[in-house]
């Protein structure tokens, strides 16, 4: 079983951005702890970031992975086209934020993609990745 | 390490109610499964549901638990009473919902406690529950 | 055949609140003109009132009646557990108000639980009793 | 004692017109179930429908009824015109509808004549204007 | 040089119709006195009253009259048929009402018609014809 | 195959109405194009303009042609009952307009009708009745 | 009898401001046509413009005139301040603006003034003021 | 002459909980501060707290004080029988609190009970409920 | 100690003003009894009224009081300048008002100024001042 | 003349992706079939696909066609950065939808190029997009 | 060339008013700033403050500066009359800020005088209004 | 020093593109005469413009420079990740606008990347950049 990481824009300076929100980690950290479970869970995982939407479309679209695992950063409150790829693929998409988005801005706390995804997991620093690839592994069974 | 697990109201009716929604799981097996789980992980657990928002009230009030995964169920929407006594005690609450809201009527999408809680986990139906469990006992450590 | 009667929050005050919006005649009153009108139709009549929310959610949950006639009082404008209270039950309720509440308050213009009763009726005074009565005994058969 | 039963645009199509909704008497099946009660109970109808807003106004100012069952299908939503001559004659006007337009699309929730009706009854087919009936007698009495 | 006189909805009961709001002057009264006061300015006016939007809009496109002053009754609120008569014929229109409408009910604090008449008078009774009268008058020479 | 062409309200004065929004075709002209047009496509077509939305009604009830090519004028924006009437009769119709609505003001950008069409088309001037007469004949073969 | 004629601010530049929408009539030129009128009518007139929120409130709190026609100019919209004194006086005023106030900014269709007023003239230029004052004639008669 | 304290959800944590907003007094602190304060007054005070909505509902109900001074805690904002019930009893009640709501979440701006309350007093701390009591004292002599 | 009582627009007509909603007492009444209550206390007031929003500004700016007694009338509603003077001089404010603005019309509702008072206390006429007096003589304390 | 068929994002999953909204059809049939319908009409056209909105602005600024046919997919509604583009460039762009947009989720109701593009044509399938480029030929004729 | 500089209401108090949002300077250091930079351009400035709305609109309307640098204050937010005064005088009107309003309060962000100033400059503390003068200097050039 | 100039969506076709709105000065130009302006003021400027988001995001993130100038464009409208972006870089970004955004269209008056700049200026055409790189090299001093 393989498993996409699929990381959206900004997310490239985890551990520099805003760390009172980000945590300290960056990406590669992540990817590291992510990997780790993954060996610990019997699966494969392919981990990619992007600044660009179409990107993260292509990405979506081509993958042979059975599930995702998705932090859309900011695409996840305006990104329709995101939102769409989404429903178009056939397989289960777990969306996934480091931060409570509730607790935040009032934009942040409407995610266009939340519909289209199998389910949602917010606010747990890197182990919001880690419970979102548990459940993607799940519901790839 | 002791984490209680907080089902509101109608969750007594797992089984029976909606199950295309809900479910076929009744209350007592994900409680069971939730039991499992923690043993496996070193920790107890204790569980309440309750029809009777004054009744959550109450045991978030006095439980002895390090951390509480609570399905707050409709009053999610509404009480914002059980969101001051969550704002209120000193102890990390963990968000659970078996199904994804956001897919739901316009009502469900809006928490009035997601911004108190750490975190929240929506749309894995029983495993909403066992990870959020494990995020508990991370929070908890 | 058994139909619930069941009342909400201050409907134990009428008679001496607001005469003038909810007439002069008491609960127990209301209660008699069903029970009378229930005989003529060769139906059983069981009444409860209750200012607590969980106490009529566990109503719901337990009656053995075929159908209910419910006066929500003002949880009909914001108690959504109530609302999937009687969405979980797979019995039909008839949702009925002393007042017309389209001639008063804003609030009170948006039932939450209208969506998920079979009908609702607004007016009549103790008229819409028993029209509902009627509507429930037949939705019953 | 003479009650009006208006019938409001598109009504003259019940019976083919989505008949999920809507159920499958015709208008003419509605108007003997209607004539039938009303012998029985002793008072006099009389059954008008149009498509014309102008000719349901003109029928609700020339009326010698004492009472009138109205049932406004679209006009409900919008025709502030229907409010006004409501409010305008000096009759008891019960307001119903055969589907539960809490159910429906979000336009349907607002009724722009229940304010003027002494009281509305939604969602029982047939039976919202035989119960329609019943008080516009009691009403006129 | 010749005035029409149009009369909405509802305006063939002025005196009887809630006298408190709108008076106790007759159309027949009112037409009177615009028929004196169009004589001392030496215009011919012509009267008429429909309850029949397609009437109005028709009275609109065909008329010979130099102006037209018009009190659109309930059709003021949402009839945009009535909008874009006014808009599509080339002649000035007066828009009257004899009550103050910004103290009555919130929707009739809008005016779909504003925009395409020259001016509007509000909330002078009977007088608010004359005026509108003497407006049209102006515009027309 | 038979194809009605429905014109609403106030279109009677194409040619003369607002020439820079709606051309300076009058409606005769446009009938005539797409009587053209018919006659190439071996289709019969009748032609009905009212100002009286009860006289749209009717004719969308009775018409025996197997689809509808539908400018609605001002109604467009408000006349839920002729929604009703698209959604009851059982043929298709195409939403057609001169103008591109999105251009003008506000409350033309909403159409109460399109959800119940099988398609629209918007600003292409009698253009957009062409195109509206072809898709018709693909829809009814 | 006297009648107070009030103009808020920025009308001192009439004549020269904006005069596509305001006319070429300077403020002294309006004044000299209300007198002339004035005493046309028997009647005498103040007049009073003042920039200053202020000094209208204390114009309108201390005059002896039997009624006022008071054109706010920008207070229309905001001036809660001169919404009060209107309705602390007990004497008639008539609300009346140049232009026609729905034609322009979503901003000027709100007047906060209206519901205290006797009743309100827009759009005639210099004529809603000779309009205006033959109102104020009548109510303080 | 006997007052009525009242002190809705959350208020057993005084004194612990959010003591940045709360301040550190606890309830039982309050209770006697304001016994103090009623000695001095000559009143008898009687102290009640409960998490839940029907507990203060039957309180409000069955009370024999003259008067009520009210903290509604969360109810504040959602609970409309709580509004009710207040406008049923016919005794003065005074909405007192802690904290200066305007200064806080969007939602605790509104109060749905300040309409039914003689009058409210907000974010002087434990002066709120000693003015709150002086209020009650007032309107009960 | 010197407390500085502020009276905002229209506040000079008390006693005459709308007696039903503000009472029979003049401002002179007020001020003479908010005297009496200053000497109990032992503290000095300086009472000061104006309909000028800028003399008010100016009042706060140049104050030696410690703390104010403020009724903003009207300008409660709307008067931003107001609210930036009050959180820029660094003193207690207190908001007071005589009726309850709950009761009344929608945009007495919000308070642009309550979120830079200390608190506020509204409904209970005059003894609202001498609430808010007291108040803030604790807070200057 | 050349006209250009520019598909937004997601529009290469035709065929695959939700068959039951978008049809069986693949977007290479599509544009075969256009192909052929463009042979008839002695046009050439140019086809491009992408999921880059920087892809298709870049392809706007510099087409060479005289006319452009656009389906924007999500783009359509918010991509402003889109609308700009077509306001830029001084050629016309009809826009296509294969569905029925107005039937759909709320947000796929407001377009946000729609006011730029000449007109627009939805849920006609692959017609729409042969409607579209029979548009785009008139328009660039 | 003459450039006023208009401060609106409580910027006297610059210097000792929020200085952690409005920063250390005085109004009369900025005045002083100003003056050497205008020197420097060799254009002539004149500066004037006040927190009377009236006394800023005589200002505009009498001054013979051939343009104007305009800090409104609050009055920003909700003073129309000086948004009619900057539109009703033909001189370009530069807005600016000192701090960046959109960091701060939701009233804040929207500026009703934008519309008409010729640009606008915000957040930049002190030299908000040093390119302010810039920009006044180059279009009154 | 060095500053960035980064230019957004279709800013490349300046001086074709709606020379009424946009000026008509080519891109190029823009940068010439920022090339002037950096040279006098003895600092380094790099310029840059993209119609593809995830460029400038690109650019944000990896430029050496010391301040931002950034016209973004329509992005500035909805590009949530662009102003993510603009957060987690620690550098003094500006925005720019050519035209005054608040005389334009409704969504053109909300700018999503304002709050985390440090401030905006907007409106002077090309003077803008001039000024916002002004702005920027006192802001990186």
């Amino acid at each position: 079983m393989k498993i996409l990481i699929l990381h959206g824009p900004n997310l490239n300076l985890l551990g520099s951005r805003e760390p009172s929100v980000y945590g300290t980690l960056s990406l590669e950290n992540i990817n590291l702890r992510l990997q780790t479970l993954a060996e610990t869970m019997g699966v494969e995982i392919e981990c990619l970031q992007s600044n660009h939407e179409g990107v993260l479309l292509d990405a979506l679209h081509g993958t042979d992975a059975e599930a995702i695992v998705l932090n859309a950063g900011a695409f996840t409150h305006y990104s329709y086209a995101l939102r769409d790829a989404i429903a178009a693929i056939k397989k289960p998409v777990v969306e996934v934020h480091l931060s409570n988005t509730a607790k935040r801005e009032a934009w942040r706390h409407k995610s266009v993609i939340s519909e289209v995804c199998e389910g949602s997991i917010f606010g747990f620093g890197v182990i919001s990745y880690e419970l979102g690839l548990r459940a993607a592994i799940e519901l790839a069974a």
